[in-house]
């Protein structure tokens, strides 16, 4: 997990954002986004310390919550109401978070087997997605995984995740201009910008829903 | 793999139904949705053997493709064109069938993870699932699994599968009367036959999708 | 529109739902539904004023929103940016409303004509329906009319709509317990206590959003 | 209705295809669709007369059939089971049939109203879509309509019509190049060749469905 926000205000806390990638590939463009985020979050924290340093609301910290170890759900797998220790680690982290950023490559028309079998896990009982918001970005073909995208806001009727409406991010990976390098980081400046006002949107839907105002950050 | 056919005549060949349960659980009502499917299958041969002798129409065979195996999609596992060898046993059964048969839990309103993950390996190219026919069914709470299945539905446009329309069968595992014994045995007479119709339905449309009368089971 | 609140306290504002019904039937079940919570809404009224009058949370006034005049939508209608009288009349209600409630048919596995109408000529710019809570319920045949909801939901992303997601109301319309007289009033104790769970959550979660405690019910 | 194969040879029949747009408006880009439809069609026919006579293959008509006239669907209008005069006209138009094709824009996520209702009066008992095959395409803008594409093909499985998979259209109607002139025309040759490559797989798949050889159009 991240360690950007070492350097905060002992006083104040982040809104912590768990951020997954339905691709396990290396080089996966989607995987490019969350890291982007990763950046773009640290960069607006940095922003705001200098400049504008009391405005807490852009105080927030992504977390990419690695979902390659997860086995297949199959409940049997379920000992005496305890999981599998690389399922109870990810509950853990979903448990933790305050919002949740969906990076969903789009497969065959709908949501990748990997985050849909993450879905699942976090929401065996208790459900660990509960009543937080959320948001989807998607790198894909054709129509930038749009598809993939409704099917995850089905999904998120039946876990009570709260996703924001705008921005939706829908980016054509394999369209001009080049978006991503050869290692599938993000190299371009305007879905850099679509992804930090998505950040921006789920962190002001994130705290409308905490019953907080819109310039803070805090937890508690 | 099935054996039922072994006794066939050996101037006919059956269509071959390649039957997917998206849940891994031993005792899954889904799963033996699949097993009654084989059961059913057989009983229509054995009968057909016996009673109506030439009619080839009704010969089929169910077999149950095991996907509990697979591991989570990942190309960084495609090597040299080549796939994992689970991935490659699992790819061979779905290329060798004449149509598919998916017993599909609903799983927070969607395609299980496991199912999604197996579609989506099938998917790989060259597309092993094109251009055949498939039947749905389901045993879920609540709505009886409805929701997974229009997901699995759209997936099927881009895999391109033709599926019957009727009829769909939604199993409510948990209202009475009792559907499943302890072990996932379908033990309700009125899903049996609805499982019966529901072979021949998709039988029939996928000998008119091969150009063959519907009472002809030949494959050339 | 209702008249309800006309004995509130003239200190006090109620939070205003405009309730809309797929069905154009005189005697359809799902107009009986926003009966029910025009009826629901005023008992909790009658209630709060004697027992807990001064909990204000439960001041809510459901009006229903007709949309039976309402011409099939056809921008070439729209004259110098207005509306035909009917249309303006419609998005003036929807504008005004806190929240919304609708009763969805299902017509062969979506949203009704009539209120896929509606909800587009609610959408012509200026958005109507942009960030107001909501919640569906249906009373439908077979699945109860779950498949239209997840269609209004899509529908919602872009209108900018903020769904509740629980409860859900499904009311299998048919199935024993009747639950509506031959005039499509709901008589059904479970149903009625489900309907008033739905509107205290829709009223909770529309007051969340608005930034305001959950006991009370007041605007500006 | 069109009066194409006026000049056709006796002794042959066409694959007659119902082409519905589900936009109303004059200079719609969809009824533009459906316009060029008709005249790739006749293209086709007038070629295969000139070069390929024998192949009646390519003889199929292209027929509008408007939907502007029908009122929002209410069953109270039914009277001694039948329908209002536009209604009739309509479903015999529907009835007579051998596949259908929609242009279908996407209105906020989904099918348009006028689109939706015109589906839904077709339902009614009998169901005048059954067993028929058919074809989606859409100008939009977005991600060139495909949402509102998987809605209707949810609608179809209930309606039992056999959509083809492939190729889907997406026109992207605002974005360049031009593919629209000012009156809705299609201009665009690129989208002309997807159009008729829709169409000879509209044409294949109803011909398979009806267990004609892919290269007679011959009815019985």
């Amino acid at each position: 997990m991240g360690d950007v926000t070492a350097e905060a205000p002992a006083t104040t806390t982040v809104l912590r954002v768990a951020a997954i990638s339905g691709s396990l590939r290396r080089t996966s463009a989607n995987t490019g986004l969350i890291r982007a985020g990763k950046l773009c979050s640290y960069l607006d924290y940095l922003y705001h310390q200098c400049v504008v340093w009391l405005l807490t609301a852009e105080r927030r910290r992504v977390d990419h919550v690695d979902i390659s170890e997860l086995p297949l759900l199959n409940t049997d797998l379920e000992v005496d109401g305890g999981f599998p220790p690389a399922v109870e680690a990810f509950r853990a982290k979903i448990r933790a978070a305050d919002c949740f950023l969906f990076a969903s490559p789009e497969y065959n028309y709908s949501i990748s087997g990997p985050l849909k079998n993450a879905l699942d896990w976090g929401s065996r009982p208790p459900n660990c997605w509960a009543d937080r918001a959320a948001a989807i970005l998607s790198a894909s073909g054709g129509s930038g995984g749009s598809r993939s995208q409704y099917h995850i806001r089905q999904v998120g009727v039946f876990l009570d995740i709260h996703f924001i409406n705008k921005p939706e991010i829908f980016t054509k990976a394999h369209h001009p201009p080049r978006k991503f390098d050869d290692d599938g980081n993000l190299i371009d400046p305007e879905t850099k910008e679509q992804l930090r006002k998505m950040l921006m949107s789920l962190q002001a839907f994130a705290l409308r829903l905490q019953g907080k105002p819109a310039n803070s950050g805090q937890r508690n």
